[in-house]
């Protein structure tokens, strides 16, 4: 296992880099935000300089490998994403080879969900475990597995995608086009459109109060059933209530030592995740409840930047 | 690797004993038909016997391990049987230990459907995939997983329940006492559940016919199916929809290579696999069925004991 890594993490608004120990220790780190319409090859461009950055500023050697979280559907086999929603123009883009070539290094590449599950295994909430389960609850839905120490990614590395699993053969329309998925009942989305639909019922008041100028937003409706609208309460409890009878799935399947749970709108906190453990203890096998512990992401935003360093930890010099 | 297993197959109605190499060749079998209120000492003694008789006949040395698959909850690491609901008295039997006691061999026990998972892997339909899933659609529904060639089976190997995972946070009661569990629509017990129903509202006449004197099971309610019964044919149909949304959900999770389909019920065939399929790519993740295969269970009412020799070759020598 090497002792140091070079990550990157690339998101939709922001590209961040850091030199990251085996210790966790940050001793380099870089934050750019990105134009959303910049495309692949400026982006790439933008990824090799900062890398040059930070290779020269902590005279790396050449074997230090580099990890890269980055979003959307992508083959970990071949080096290649398929296709990301939040950047534009990234259609089959071979980002592995063409950072190798442009670095000569050792290039890491895995989802950002799957490498944050990584992250808590290595450097956050689940490091003395070896069968965990990440979920992020975000805008959207993400997640990843280590059962026995191994990353749960499948043939091509595609695997791990827990927000689209059917909690309802016949719920929401999802964002990728299925119906029924975690995703659709439990994310900032789902709440959002939820919030909206009230607001647009007439019944709404609180929460488009709580909206101020703002669009209505997972928050807002956050807000107005911590102020105690009722009718808000009930969409966060009931997005809690199907996010529990999700981790029963993930339980059910994985019988895992600890559900770490990351993103934004788990910050919405108890009001969220009370009648998630409820609902959990309804749907899952009352023997894999048994010492599972549901614990909250240790590393927070940092879940993407220490994903990408874990990637290193976990892959380097190993066949992918 | 070992050569030889020692395999035990533990069902509610048979206990087989084989020894079997590693090319899957049978040396040696024995079936006998449990009596269903012998209780576990019995049936401890009855497993001695018969693995003295295998041993014998086999000239076998010392270091020939004896896989086990047994039904319910057991926990793989401490090797106890938490309770079976088809053998009467099994509570937290120390079956593992037990055998090892009478017979001073190495025993490695599992439930019968992760079993019977790693039996189609070594033997069965699986041989050449690293990435696999495996559902035993019969009275109940099973299921066992294979990542990166291992078992997915959790911190006390009591995971991989496929069959309780929920599909409808408002459908049928399951056996597990949960609701929406994809056993609660596709399964024998599931059928005949329906089948009943509509005999009793009185919209049944064929499935009645169907079922002659006998009960009806799933297999009268198939049977008047197939000869063009509407209302037959809709509640296959809707049990094979069901199992379309699980499959796509351990594809979304897995990204295997193959999915393995076996147990009585998936005799049925095309009239419940045909939805099945389309549903399937109705909730799956599209780029996650490219190359899926799906094929039907190589072993047939044989993986349960081929799973229990696959279990030594798996993990015989290892710490579990």
């Amino acid at each position: 296992m090497p002792d140091l890594a070079l990550a990157v993490d690339l998101g939709g608004t922001n590209l961040r880099c850091s030199v990251i120990d085996r210790q966790g220790n940050v001793h380099f780190a870089i934050n750019q935000s990105t134009g959303a319409d910049e495309g692949p090859s400026a982006v790439i461009q933008r990824i090799e300089r900062i890398l040059k950055t930070a290779v020269e500023d902590q005279d790396l050697s050449p074997d230090v490998a580099i990890g890269v979280a980055a979003p959307g559907p992508l083959d970990t086999k071949t080096g290649v994403v398929r296709y990301t929603p939040n950047l534009v123009g990234w259609h089959d883009v071979p980002l592995r080879s063409e950072l190798e070539r442009r670095t000569g290094r050792q290039v890491i590449l895995s989802n950002d969900a799957n490498a944050a599950a990584l992250g808590e295994y290595y450097f956050g909430a689940a490091r003395d475990v070896d069968n965990m389960v990440f979920v992020a609850i975000g805008t959207g839905f993400g997640g990843g597995v280590i059962a026995e120490g191994q990353l749960i990614d499948g043939r091509r590395g595609m695997g791990g995608e827990l927000g689209h699993t059917t909690v309802s053969l016949t719920g929401p329309r999802c964002s990728c086009g299925s119906v029924g998925c975690i995703e659709s009942f439990c994310s900032g989305w789902a709440i959002a459109r939820d919030g909206e639909a009230l607001v647009r019922s007439g019944r709404g008041d609180a929460i488009r109060r709580a909206a101020g100028d703002g669009p209505v937003d997972a928050e807002a409706v956050a807000a107005a059933a911590r102020a105690g609208d009722e009718a808000a309460h009930h969409i966060i409890t009931s997005a809690g209530q199907a996010l529990g009878a999700a981790l029963a799935n993930f339980t059910n399947i994985f019988n895992p030592d600890m559900i770490v749970i990351g993103g934004g709108i788990a910050q919405i906190g108890d009001l969220l995740l009370d009648p998630a453990r409820e609902s959990l203890r309804t749907y899952a096998l009352s023997d894999l409840l048994e010492e599972l512990e549901i614990v909250p992401s240790a590393l927070g935003t940092k879940t993407g930047i220490f994903g990408a360093a874990a990637l290193v930890l976990h892959y380097s010099h190993r066949d992918r």
